[in-house]
Formats: structure tokens, sequence, C-alpha cells
């Protein structure tokens, strides 16, 4: 909420809405996170989770989606182990757009085991797909909604990822092209959904968003860096099921299957607290995607 | 579009692309603004603009909308006229949500002239306002559009701003304060349109957007620098009518009423160029704000 707040009267307030908080007639969604039972969250498998660090010390922590991208997210597994994103760097950010990282060495061949031209993996069948519906009027599908805490759009037997903030994509040249997971680009601002089912998406920052979305824009078209000195480079990439268990990170996703993901979207949908005088009574595809926290 | 083409062969692939660029069977917006006649561009009149120099050196450029919140601007203009922003600072950057800034002294007295408690111009009503609809499902409001370059929601006899990115609105505290103007903030995220109606929205970053969104975010809490060293200084803040005609800058939008803006949107919602495989045939409200430009 943009409040006209003096900095060191958040705390304060933070403290009083603690004590004096919404009751259960007026939940906020921090109100219902708070609440929430630990089986509320679901832990993401280590295999899923792709972890990044970059040469100022930012950590960036992928979810992969291999229900949606099993060839590219395979691929991006076989990339990560071969130490292809390692001494890579972030080469473009476009404001309101994306950033894109890739390996430095444009003439580097991939390594063995990649699948050089993948299928198009832009949309799936709706069949074995367990979709919880949004309800909500979209401009882009008929039907949007939450599996297993991917936003996803949809219409008639066809479903597909959508393109929301921090959602993880595979860049690629032009059609039929799919791109082979080697150059991979984040959201960073509003939803670009005309992209969805024209990219294979296959994943979603989870933690570290926000170093990447403050990065300068590149002056260069497309956004891209102009000169290698404004490049960030990668340090390493790794699949956090091979770190030693003692350096793995875990981590949760809210279960979208769950009473407290309703909950917590509903209260997203009906803001009723003392800032807000008039509830949306409504909640766009992007603005419902479930948060992810570190396991406690 | 996230392609993965190389920074040095960018420049090669655009100067082809110019050369055997789009015919008019399949226009890209870039390609519809290229050909637009100057008269597709509206000026922004100079005291519509709100212009902020940073410490930085970077530039800011707020339109102003007087015909949804004339009380608030009018207060802006005042605020601005008695040196309220200058040695100001960015407070605030909230990631995927908004940037805000104030006065640095947080005991000033408001200047005189001011509304110290404004109506809630968060609304208005729709007689009277042109409103090109814009024909797409939204989960926000009933009916959306554009009415002078502004993105607006409608139902009923009802129409109001809507919280795209860029947008500018006044920071307050709980309701019914409506806030003064003393205290504005940005939007640098996925749009969060459970704002509307809830804030008065006064404006929208012009230009420099892209240096406010890559701030580094505030590590208190709702995102608020923690330190004054975090904080970037305002050096100053002046309406663009106010300054000598030499120093004073010239922006137009593209005419939200026009044949070229609905050949702009329409191109935006059917995507039909070398890298897109499925046009979307839809765009959001916030993928539809018109462009807008330097004056030639």
């Amino acid at each position: 909420m943009p409040r006209s707040i003096a900095p060191h009267r958040v705390a304060l307030l933070l403290a009083l809405l603690g004590l004096a908080g919404p009751g259960p007639a007026n939940p906020t969604p921090q109100s219902v996170l708070d609440a929430a039972p630990a089986t509320a969250w679901r832990d993401i498998p280590a295999d899923e989770l792709m972890v990044m660090t970059l040469g100022d010390g930012s950590v960036v922590t992928i979810r992969l989606a291999p229900a949606f991208a099993p060839v590219h997210v395979a691929n991006i597994r076989t990339l990560v182990r071969a130490g292809w994103f390692d001494a890579g760097a972030i080469i473009r950010v476009q404001d309101n757009y994306v950033v894109q990282w890739a390996q430095g060495d444009e003439k580097r061949a991939l390594p063995p085991g990649i699948v050089a031209v993948p299928p198009a993996e832009y949309e799936r069948p709706a069949a074995g797909l367990r979709v919880r519906p949004l309800g909500q009027r979209d401009s882009y599908a008929r039907m949007t909604g939450l599996s297993d805490g991917w936003p996803i759009g949809g219409e008639g037997n066809t479903r597909w990822l959508a393109h929301c903030y921090g959602m993880v994509g595979v860049g690629r040249d032009n059609a039929p092209d799919t791109g082979s997971g080697s150059e991979l680009y984040a959201v960073i601002g509003h939803a670009p959904r005309q992209l969805d089912r024209n990219i294979a998406l296959v994943g979603r920052v989870i933690g570290g968003i926000e170093t990447m979305a403050a990065r300068p824009r590149g002056t260069g078209p497309l956004g891209f860096y102009q000169t290698p000195a404004e490049r960030v480079p990668i340090v390493s990439a790794r699949i956090a099921a091979d770190l030693p268990l003692a350096e793995r990170p875990a981590w949760q996703i809210l279960d979208s299957d769950g009473a407290t993901f309703t909950a917590w979207v509903t209260a997203r949908a009906n803001r009723k607290d003392d800032f807000y005088v008039r509830p949306a009574a409504a909640v766009d595809l992007c603005n419902a995607v479930p948060p992810t926290r570190r396991k406690p």
C-alpha cells in the first residue's frame, strides 16, 4: 500500500497491527499466511531448483517446471551440470520487460546430451493436469487458474504457463526454433502475456528477482548491454539436488490446492483493512501467483 | 521479444529488418509508429509536465492528469512551485510494486494554498469524458479504454484511472485521508489494480521510469529505505511551463482517438511477424497504454 508513512514510523505501525491485528472477519493476505499451518506449504523438490550465484554475491533461485516443458528442463539440467552458465553473464535488461542471461562465449558448443531443437513446449493437454480455476475475466485466456502453484491460461483442451512477473522462459531466434535452453530470461515488468504460447516457459524466479529487476537497463537495442563491462557475471549455476546436503537450499510454495491458498487469494481480491476503501472483488492471474518461502 | 541473439548481431538484424521490413499486411507496433504522420501525436501542455532532476543526474518527467484529480494536481503544482520536492528524496522502492518519493524534512509545514484534505478523486463521472473503448475482458473493470491517452476502467456511470506501469499516485495514510500530494509514488511492477479507486492517481511517468525502476529495493518493511544514505536525493522539481523556453522539454503522446493508435493497438494484440507463432488476439489495458516521445 503506498502509504505516506515516515520510515521510522513503519516498524511501530507494523507492531501495532500485529497486536491489534485484523480478526478473522477481515483477514489480509499477510494475516492469512501468518496463521497458516505448516501443511499449507509444499516442499519444492531439490531437483526442481536452479541456484545461480552472481558476481556481486546475490543469489537467484529458480523453480523449474518439468510438468510443462520436460525437454527444455532436461536440457537446462544438462547445461547446468556441464557448467554452461558458469562464467556466463546477464547480457540484457529491458525496462518493464525482461532480464536475460547466457553463456559468455558465443562460440562454445552445446554439451553432449542436449536436444538442440526441442519440440515447441508452449502448451500441453488439459488432460492429466489438475488446475484450481481462478474464476476471473482475463484478456488473454478463456480460463485461468493455478496448477501446483503455476499460473495457467487455458482454452478448450489446452493449458499453458502464463508470462507473469518472475516467470522464466527460453530465449530463441525466429520460429520454428524453440531455443535449446542455453539462454534464459525472466519477466521483470507488467505481464507480457502476448508471449504466452509463443515461447517455452520453464520456471519462475522464487528468490532474488528483486536484485535482477534492479539491474541498470541496457542502452542497446532491445535492452542488450552494449559493452562487456556492463554485464553482470554468473559465478556458478547449480541444481540444488547436486549440492552437498548442508549447502542445499530448501524452498516451499503455498499449496494452490489448499484452503489457505483460497483464503489468501480471497483476501487479495477483497482488501478490507483500514487502508482500502473499495475492495476490487477481483484479482488477475498474475496477482494471484502463490508466495514462496525458505522452509522454516 | 526474448530472442537468443548475441548483442553484436542485433544492430545488423535491425538493419536487415529495416530493409526487408514488414509490409502493410503484417505491421508491427514499431512499424506503425515509424509510419505515423505527425498528426498522430498530441502535444502535452507544458503545465501538465512535472520534471524532477535526481542527484545522479537522471531526469524523471511526469504527465499530470488534471481531468481526473484536479484538486490533487493543483496541490502538486503548488507544492512544486513552493520548492517542496527540492531537497526531497526517493525514500522507498518495493519490488514489483512502487517507487515513492517525498520531502526530506518530515516536520516541514505544507506551503500556503494547499488543500490539506482533498476530496477522494478516485473516480469521476463518465459524462463529459471521451473514452475509446478497448473491448477486452478485464479482471478489475467491466469496461476498459483510453481517454486522452490515459488508461481507464469503468462500470456504470463511473470512470477511473488504472494503476498501470508508470502511473503516479498520491501516498496517504488510512482512509478517509486522501493525501495532500506531498508524497508520491510510481508503479514499477505488474499493475496493482486492486489499488484502483482506493488512491488518487494523478499522472504517469513518461520519461525516466527505467532509472526509477532500477533503484535498489529498500530492505525495510514495505521497501522503505532504512538509512538516509540509501535515499536518492531530488535536486529539483519543476513544472515545465515555469522553465525558460529554451530549457522547456516538449513531449507528445500518441493520440488515443486516432487511426494510428487503433493500428498500433491492433498490432500489439495481433503479433504476426517472423517471431510470433500465435497472435494473442488480445491486449490487456496496461499493455495498451499509448507511447510518448520527445517532440521531434
